[in-house]
């Protein structure tokens, strides 16, 4: 179980640096701009989190498959460019995909190191949902997830989900599964109906 | 004292969280953004330096009463929106409270780390100032300490007063009472007085 | 030899806290603000090493004469800031020479920590070549190694070739000398001759 959601994990990077390389090519980078992009997409949360728990290196510098898999994501962005709209669909699947399993290994690492139960969502929704919050960043925009999309807040639902299964000494394979297939189609339904919170702004 | 001083640094936090939640929302962030930039407001400062020593996981995924309020304030802020004008002075106060007490802060933790003096310096100015250096990155502005405000030089000043009390083992509680009081003091006449440095820049 | 090499890194940071001012100077920060940019430039690629390798406190907490060259710097670029153009080439030539140096030092630290080869390659880039995207970070904008110059890819190449002689038992002086000449001298050619890659967006 552990092994297979590691393997989608890995193959998640692979889609998450194509929808990076994607938006780094919208900015006009040169390939070299697209890579580190295409690179903080995946793993950018990850980092974060790793960085703030300083309990070891962070993860890709042991991890290096992760690498590979970006940068394959990255060349065949580069290839493709011009007919990667026909994958728009498979993109936004994987994207879902990857909130969901970076999500849940971030709570479950906040698990293992004891921490409260909020700060174990606080990891889980930066690790799912911040990847895109660097690429924001390093692209000079302000980060979507903060004004636009229902985007960490189905990492928070999610998140808080499965810590509470976890808590209730729920096992495998229905602890990992349910959570998962929560945000993935949470995810998706949102993207497809094009959800949004009523602003709390008012009407312009 | 140690014990008083922490429960105003918290407090503090639920102030810079209603600050930072202010900024937000000048944004048009939804909740999820507003609750981030009230969050790095108070201590991505201590963030920060406590990613740099690298001896331990940051502070506030052990200390989770910082996490509350500062939910807490966001929440206020959320509420109160279109009244929180009146308590601007308030505002303003903490917003000194916080710069005095989280730069000695960071001094200290730089004089128990051994640091030499310029890097105890740089710890405290890190922890008083540069949660609003985080917090305007993520709002995609250029940090306003950098050209705008006598901020930065008020907790290099005040950090230097409390290195140097330290050293000359002057004990507390005027060790930490006279630096707080002058950082909160100074801070309080500049903005009221709106001082600013000569330009270097000549006149337009 | 060591020796030697860590006098000229020190060195370099001098030569890049001017660059960095300059730079903060074009954007009419303050001193603070100048200082501020002036660090990052120079030392902000190996703190971004330092922390994601959470091995030990970032570097410069304990090596504290860069910091000390750095403040030189800044004071020389405020003083000197009308007639700084005449220098341009002295900082070219020791932007290139700090790019060289920094480079083989996070590929040194990389093979050091046991990690696979692909890492090493991405922490000598971080070293020489990520200073300037902090920079560009706080200053707002899009890091410009990102879009515009043939800067990061150097470092690549440099560190590869570095890492293939390290693998190979070359030894001192070669072993660190015909790398840092090869980058040194590609930096300043591509500069001088102002050298692009073919856009891989077609002409306007």
């Amino acid at each position: 179980m552990e092994q297979i959601l590691n393997y989608i994990s890995i193959g998640g990077s692979f889609a998450l640096a194509i929808s990076g390389s994607l938006k780094a090519m919208g900015k006009k980078f040169d390939p070299f701009g697209i890579l580190i992009i295409a690179f903080v997409t995946p793993v950018g949360g990850g980092t974060l989190r790793d960085i703030l728990l300083t309990e070891k290196s962070v993860f890709w510098l042991k991890e290096t498959p992760y690498i590979y898999f970006i940068i394959a994501g990255t060349i065949m962005a580069l290839i493709f460019r011009k007919r990667l709209t026909y994958f728009h669909n498979t993109l936004m699947f994987f994207d879902a995909v990857g909130l969901a399993l970076y999500t849940i290994t971030g709570v479950q690492i906040g698990i293992d190191n004891d921490l409260s139960f909020i700060n174990c969502i606080i990891l889980g929704t930066l690790t799912g949902a911040f990847g895109g919050v660097v690429r924001d960043i390093l692209v000079n925009e302000v980060p979507v997830i903060f004004h636009k999309e229902i985007y960490a807040t189905v990492s928070i639902v999610g998140g808080i989900f499965y810590w509470a299964l976890a808590r209730f000494n729920v096992s495998n394979p229905f602890l990992q599964i349910a959570p998962i297939l929560f945000i993935i189609a949470a995810r998706i339904l949102i993207t497809y109906y094009k959800l949004a919170f009523p602003s709390i702004y008012g009407k312009k």
